[in-house]
This record gives structure tokens, C-alpha cells and sequence, in this order.
């Protein structure tokens, strides 16, 4: 069976990936976002109009690279991005959003009735290095999240969940959630529809260090169902 | 019909994507390696041993990223290598390869019989960039590659054909042609087996200033046919 990551294996796992296999971020954020717009092309192949909340760190650059290939998948999407880093590469992405004609919104309020002007919401907010409490600035997102009506596809961690602890009482309830790498502990108490393994760039030496038993991704697939 | 691109098109296509749009090397690079391999595993599900020629510059290193992908699919590729440059975006790309069990050889010879070893070559030799003559390190390759019986699955360029002129009277026959962005004028006189296009980062505004008339990519494809 799989692992399930401790916070702790995920921070160090992410290190040995850029330290050891030399990695850029660039590029497993590239192939992180690439895997979850297919594992939502999979799953939402009719929920066009779809708003991806992005938060500060590398979680909502592997947001901002799913909008980006999302819109190339014909798919209609709208960043909200409250906190935007002065990061070189952050800036970049978020350009690259912008020059396909993605709309970049900075407020909560900038969305509108989110129920009726999107099909889908995705969360890119918080990823594994998260720690409660959530930053005040997030807290209406994550707000809107709780009441929204629609399916929430959550990037890693669904936001404002413990990383190992999984589901707050009041937690957000995703429907999709898209494991990078490997599932984190907290992923043991989703119980939404689809649950997937996304980001094949694991070295297979890592893979056996840390006794992931990943999934085989069928072909040329970029994500692969998880068993509940 | 698709636009073919003379070569300095190609290099203000190229350095659009880098100054305006604000790609990263790393991120065009893993996207276009993942489209090559995508493309040569479904035209040759079967055929597993790969040797990859790689050249020194870019096509090189989408040579050693469609291998690292390779390799995550199943197949058994080898890196030829021989010239390696003092560069840190290629150093890394091959110690990628390294760390997934990837040998990397730098010399023809190492090969041994190509025919019977390898099952499918990939030229990665020389990128859109290319102005004959074929430097003399590379000869006994581009020699190789015209001898040999196995099928060849050239990236962006067949090697050692002129950009806009395309195969001279002694050139490479690949089977499979791999145009990255959109296909360069030498592609007109490509008549192997499968052309097929990769790189689906293009912005739109990129492709209607060029008149590219790029086709469609079904659902989440990373690469599409191009009709002959």
C-alpha cells in the first residue's frame, strides 16, 4: 500500500529532490501543474469555468501552472491570488497566466457570487510546509471554501487541514484531492469522490529510500487514482 | 494548414517565449521532453531499448529530458553524450538521467552494435539553431544514424538537415519527425512514417501573431498528428 507522508518525510523528501537529484523548482512545479490539470481534465470534463485559489508559496505556483495548461485545455480559468511574493519565478508564472488571457484577481469580493459564475473551485493555497493558524488574509477564502456549493479540488493538502492530522472539525471538504509526489498523512481522512497520485518524477532510488509504494502510472499517464 | 517556420521565425518564436512571455529554460525544456517522449511511446509502444543522441545545446537537452520521461514510462534508454557542456541547466539535466539509472556513453563506440542493442534511435543532435557543416565530433554519429536499420525519431530537426531547406541528398530518414512550437520549413521534405507536434505552451497571441494555425490537441495530449 502507498505511504502516507509525514510533514517532516515531505520537507525532506522535497529537499533531496532539488539538493541530491538537482532538480529546479521550475521544473517539478511545471510537472506538478501539468498533473493536476489532467487529473481534473479527468474528472471534470464539463466544469469549464473553474477559479484557483493560489496562495503564497510553492503550493499556489503549482496552482498558477495548472490554470496555465487548464486554459490550454480549453478550460476557462480565474487566479485569485491575494498574496502575490516579490519571487522572480512566482512573478513569471503569474505573467504567464496573464499573457493567456487568464483574469488575475487580488480580493475575494473581485469574485462575485462564486456559485454562479464558476463550475469548480481549486485549492492551491496552503501545501505541506503549512502550519495552522490560517494567515488572516486567507481566512475569507478558506471561508468561502467551507460555504461554497461547488467541488473544491484540492492540490496536496486540502487548505487549512494539519498536514498529518488530517480534517479539522470544520475543515474544508474537497471532492478531488491531487497527492503530489506521495499522499501526506492528512489525505487518511478524505473521504471525497477522487482521490489522485500526481507528479511522476520520483526517482526510483528515493521511491525505495522512503518505501513510497507508488502506484504504477498506466503509459504516459501524468496521474493515477489512488484506492480509498 | 500549419504554418511552417523559416529559421530566423524560429528563433524569434523561441526568443518571444523566453523575453516576452517569460518562460524559463527549464520549464520549455520539460515540456517539450515530455511531448517527445509522449509521442515516441505511442508510436512505438513496444520497441523499449532507446538510444538517445544528444547534442550540446538545446535539443540535447530535450534529448535527456524525453529520456528521463522515458525511462519513467517503461523503456530502457541510454544517453550518448559526447560533447557536454560547462552548463548548469544541462549538468543538471544529466544528473537527472544519472540518478534514474540512465547510462550516459560519450563516445560512438560504447555503443556496440547499435542494431542489435537498441531497439529505436532518438536524434537529438541539432535543434532549429543548426547551420551545416556537422562539426566533426558529431560526423560519426550523423553516420551512424544513416547506416543503421533501426527506426530514428528525430527531435524539432531531422540532424543534419538545413532548417529551411530541409534533407540534403545524403541525409537522415527519421521515421518519426517531433516538431516542437510548430514545424520548421525542412519539414516539408520529412516523408517518414509519423509527424507528429509537441510543445503545447504556445500562447495564443503567439501563434496569431505568427499565423501559426497550429492544430488542435485532443483532450490533454501533450503531442498531435500532423497530417502530411
Amino acid at each position: 500500500m502507498v505511504k502516507y507522508l509525514k510533514q517532516d518525510e515531505a520537507i525532506k523528501i522535497d529537499e533531496l529532490l532539488f539538493n541530491e537529484y538537482k532538480f529546479s523548482v521550475d521544473q517539478l512545479m511545471e510537472l506538478a501543474g501539468v498533473s493536476c490539470a489532467d487529473a481534473i481534465a479527468r474528472c471534470y470534463p464539463d466544469r469549464q469555468r473553474v477559479l484557483v485559489a493560489c496562495g503564497p508559496g510553492n503550493n499556489g505556483g503549482d496552482g498558477l501552472v495548472c490554470s496555465r495548461h487548464l486554459k490550454h485545455y480549453g478550460y476557462l480559468p480565474t487566479v485569485l491570488y491575494p498574496k502575490q511574493p516579490d519571487n522572480e519565478l512566482y512573478k513569471r508564472l503569474a505573467q504567464q497566466c496573464k499573457t493567456v488571457d487568464i483574469p488575475i484577481l487580488t480580493n475575494v469580493e473581485e469574485c462575485g457570487d462564486v456559485n454562479k459564475k464558476f463550475d469548480i473551485i481549486v485549492d492551491a493555497l496552503f501545501g505541506f510546509s503549512f502550519k495552522p493558524p490560517v494567515r488572516p488574509l486567507f481566512v475569507p477564502i478558506i471561508d468561502l471554501l467551507k460555504s461554497i456549493k461547488l467541488p473544491i479540488c484540492s492540490i496536496d493538502i486540502p487548505s487549512g487541514w494539519h498536514v498529518e492530522n488530517g480534517k479539522p472539525d470544520d475543515g474544508i471538504q474537497p471532492e478531488l484531492l491531487i497527492s503530489l509526489t506521495a499522499p501526506k498523512l492528512c489525505a487518511k481522512s478524505f473521504c471525497g469522490k477522487f482521490h489522485y497520485l500526481g507528479g511522476r518524477f520520483v526517482p526510483f532510488a528515493l521511491a525505495e529510500q522512503y518505501e513510497l509504494n507508488l502506484p504504477l502510472y498506466p503509459g504516459t499517464d501524468k496521474c493515477v487514482p489512488l484506492q480509498a
